[in-house]
């Protein structure tokens, strides 16, 4: 094998493009999709699709139209009405890590998640300005009963920031309760549906299977016409066929069967074209992240959405790396380096994932320093008469040095990426401070990102309305 | 500052590209470089150059007429002729470090290089299908005598590898030696000058200043066919000023004077345009590698290139970390993505670096799995009736699990990267493993590597010509 220079970074050529299309209007036509929630099955049935129990069998034009109904792009507003982010115009939206039921500090340890890490790490990605969205349930609040507690999470996000974010969700009664929420924010539910504060991500079971939990979520989205992320998890050789171009034509076959479902409940529901998409090391059936496969899965998986006039949620800070080491940090950059050059307009688990996504890591500081980084990079370079310096240039003349020159003086603090956990020291000053690793360095800086949180404050009446609603839902729940 | 998604993969415009050329001629015909070699102020005087004591003045056509005598690729052979290496030709070639005076592994610790850690890292390297060019002084023989360990270090590579390599130079005199050292392999000088072995690098005293110990170094390639990478050592803030842009007509100038000094010794010389430019760490001082500056870097060196007809030689596997942790290994990753995205021709310090380059790590599998990684990637991915699997999908239909279908299991050990540094396990079993991080589980391999070396073996009258010229010569440098 020998290296190559070029990259594919359009992995798919148009014939490529259009045979993996071909099999998934195939697959949806000839095997159908199972759909296991007997109002959409009604739904299915009334606009002419072939049900057969709980199998669906799609017309491949009607699920064209439906995907034509989806716009192109769309804008979450959060409670402060300045905190207005656009998904799909062409920049990178990025979000803290979802799901993880463990926490980790270098500090305190591996632990199960608590609603308290949950409001600190909240918290965290507020204080930050690389996570205009945030994500409840950035950790699994385990101190809470699995009934309610995604009120908990919710309303800790309501609470202290005012951004838009991902509701807790993961059926349709609890995404409910979390647009119930953000409609009291925002006004109503008129004007929630006018200006969309959140967004949730449904998954179906690949393959091809669509369980009642997710199609009811999907259903509530488009009622209360929040986006919502249609976000195949596909694992090439357990969940999808070994070879990627199956699994690429599986992802279309289910994000293009949800978003008609979505379409249908209310057409112009903004939808994601969503991908999880990677390989499984076969030594332990665990997904391999930030590997070859994600990286060309990502790649791909972005032409698909491209083509099909979508926003595309995927990529990360991903990796399976289980202590934050060079092997997890390895594959985040590579991760990372696979959400920016496939153009993904939204990226949840952007930071704090770590351990294949089981712990959300307050290390994440190492992910908001190569997110940074990747928008420096985006700025590119000037070439002006004042960064050619030729002035200064003559003035040294060969040998000089540029250290102490005032055109380095007057820049550098501006100019020249600097950060708290790259550096570049000598190995005696290094020993001297510790000889620490960088997750002892990270420590310390998530420690001083808390300290400048700055709490945005809460309306007397809204702060009481969403109290209300939370008590008297987590009763309901509890019960 | 909002991350973008669209990274600027050539920084540079068409415009940027002539402005910075421009000032590079600029600087040379107004500026000028120093040239501390009588000999070579003698040429360039004769071939019309404005000499001032030690100062040159370049006429730009002059200078653009010595560019275009350089070719746009070359051959590099082996003792073994099988052993040959085209840069230039699109493919992105690499190399073990070159450099450190430390080496360093788990096992042993950090100390001062050693003869037989030289003859390790030489085995490690011949032992890995991915550095087809080998580096003399990948760690410093500091156990021998400075004014001839050159000689043992190139010995070392003639001996224990038989592929193309890179001398240790750092002097005409000591070039020579490892040319002659390779004539002898090859067959006599004019066998050497026809099908070059090796190659050098010269290094400019950045800015603007050829020390009398590259200009010879210079020469001496010229003299023998050996191609020279002429490589600026750049840093913004330092040896350049901060603003990127004039650090890139620095270099542009620097090589260019290098190159047209190189085909004035005797025209056609193979000449790579080097470039090693970062920024600085303005806390030590140090150089920052892997962050922004040095990708940018990177991608706008490889432009200049490309628009000198130059192959390129830049970016490797660089970082400034100290231990081999998250931070070392996430700037790692960051330059062989700018390494690859820039299109290189020849990476040197593609594998082993460390602590900015003053350690020589044992540990270099984390590189090479990298370099393994980027090679998998620019296969891109196969969409065919094979890959499409349909009867696969059809056959399990809705909710199958492929683990253990044959079109998985035919495929999963020859399709699938599999790493034994990237692992995706359960914490669990991790544990039950010893929790170890990275650095533990590359210590084991780099070992299984040097298990699997095989000596090419050596001509016994060769072996003892090289014998009899190191000894011959190590008595004359110690004199």
């Amino acid at each position: 094998m020998r290296p190559g220079g070029a990259l594919p970074l359009e992995p798919l050529g148009p014939d490529d493009l259009d045979r993996i299309h071909a099999q998934a209007l195939r697959l949806l036509a000839e095997v159908g999709t199972e759909v296991h929630d007997d109002e959409m099955l009604e739904r299915l049935a009334g606009a002419g699709q072939r049900v057969d129990g709980t199998r669906v069998r799609w017309d491949a034009d009607w699920v064209l139209a439906q995907l034509a109904l989806a716009p192109a792009s769309f804008t979450l507003t959060g409670r402060n009405p300045e905190r207005r982010v656009t998904i799909g115009d062409g920049s990178l939206v990025m979000m803290p890590v979802g799901g993880p039921p463990f926490a980790h500090d270098e500090e305190r340890g591996r632990r199960d998640g608590s609603l308290a890490d949950h409001v600190e790490l909240v918290k965290l990605a507020h204080a930050s300005d690389l996570l205009p969205v945030l994500q409840s349930g950035t950790v699994e609040a385990q101190d809470r009963e699995a009934s309610s507690r995604h009120l908990a999470m919710d309303h800790s996000i309501l609470r202290w920031s005012d951004r838009p974010f991902m509701v807790y969700g993961t059926s349709g009664e609890k995404a409910r309760d979390g647009f119930e929420l953000a409609a009291l924010a925002a006004g109503g539910r008129d004007a929630l549906l006018e200006r969309p504060m959140t967004l949730a991500v449904v998954n179906p079971n690949s393959p091809l299977v669509w369980d009642g939990l997710m199609v009811t979520q999907l259903a509530a989205c488009a009622e209360y016409g929040q986006p919502v992320a249609v976000t195949p998890f596909l694992l090439a050789g357990a969940s999808a066929p070994v070879t990627l171009a199956a699994g690429l034509s599986v992802l279309a076959a289910e994000v293009l069967s949800g978003v008609a479902m979505a379409q249908l409940v209310r057409p112009g529901t903004p939808c994601l074209m969503g991908t999880f998409f990677t390989g499984v090391d076969m030594r332990s059936g665990g997904p391999s992240l930030g590997l070859p496969e994600s990286v060309l899965a990502t790649l791909a998986g972005a032409q698909l959405a491209r083509r099909y006039g979508l926003p595309l949620r995927g990529g990360g800070g991903l990796c399976s790396g289980i202590p934050l080491d060079a092997q997890a940090a390895a594959e985040t950059t590579m991760s990372l380096w696979a959400t920016h050059l496939a153009g993904v307009d939204l990226a949840v688990h952007a930071a704090g994932w770590l351990e294949g996504g089981l712990v959300a890591s307050y290390e994440l500081m190492l992910d908001l320093e190569l997110i940074r980084m990747f928008g420096w990079l985006a700025r590119g370079l000037d070439v002006d008469e004042e960064s050619l310096a030729f002035d200064a240039l003559a003035e040294l003349g060969p040998g000089g040095l540029f250290l102490a020159h005032e055109h380095t003086l007057e820049r550098f603090r501006t100019d020249v990426f600097m950060s708290p956990l790259f550096r570049s020291q000598a190995h005696p000053t290094w020993e001297k401070q510790g000889a620490r690793h960088l997750p002892a360095v990270a420590a310390g800086e998530w420690r001083r990102l808390l300290d400048s949180y700055e709490d945005p404050g809460i309306d007397a009446g809204l702060d009481e309305a969403l109290r209300e609603y939370v008590d008297r839902r987590t009763r309901e729940c509890e019960a």
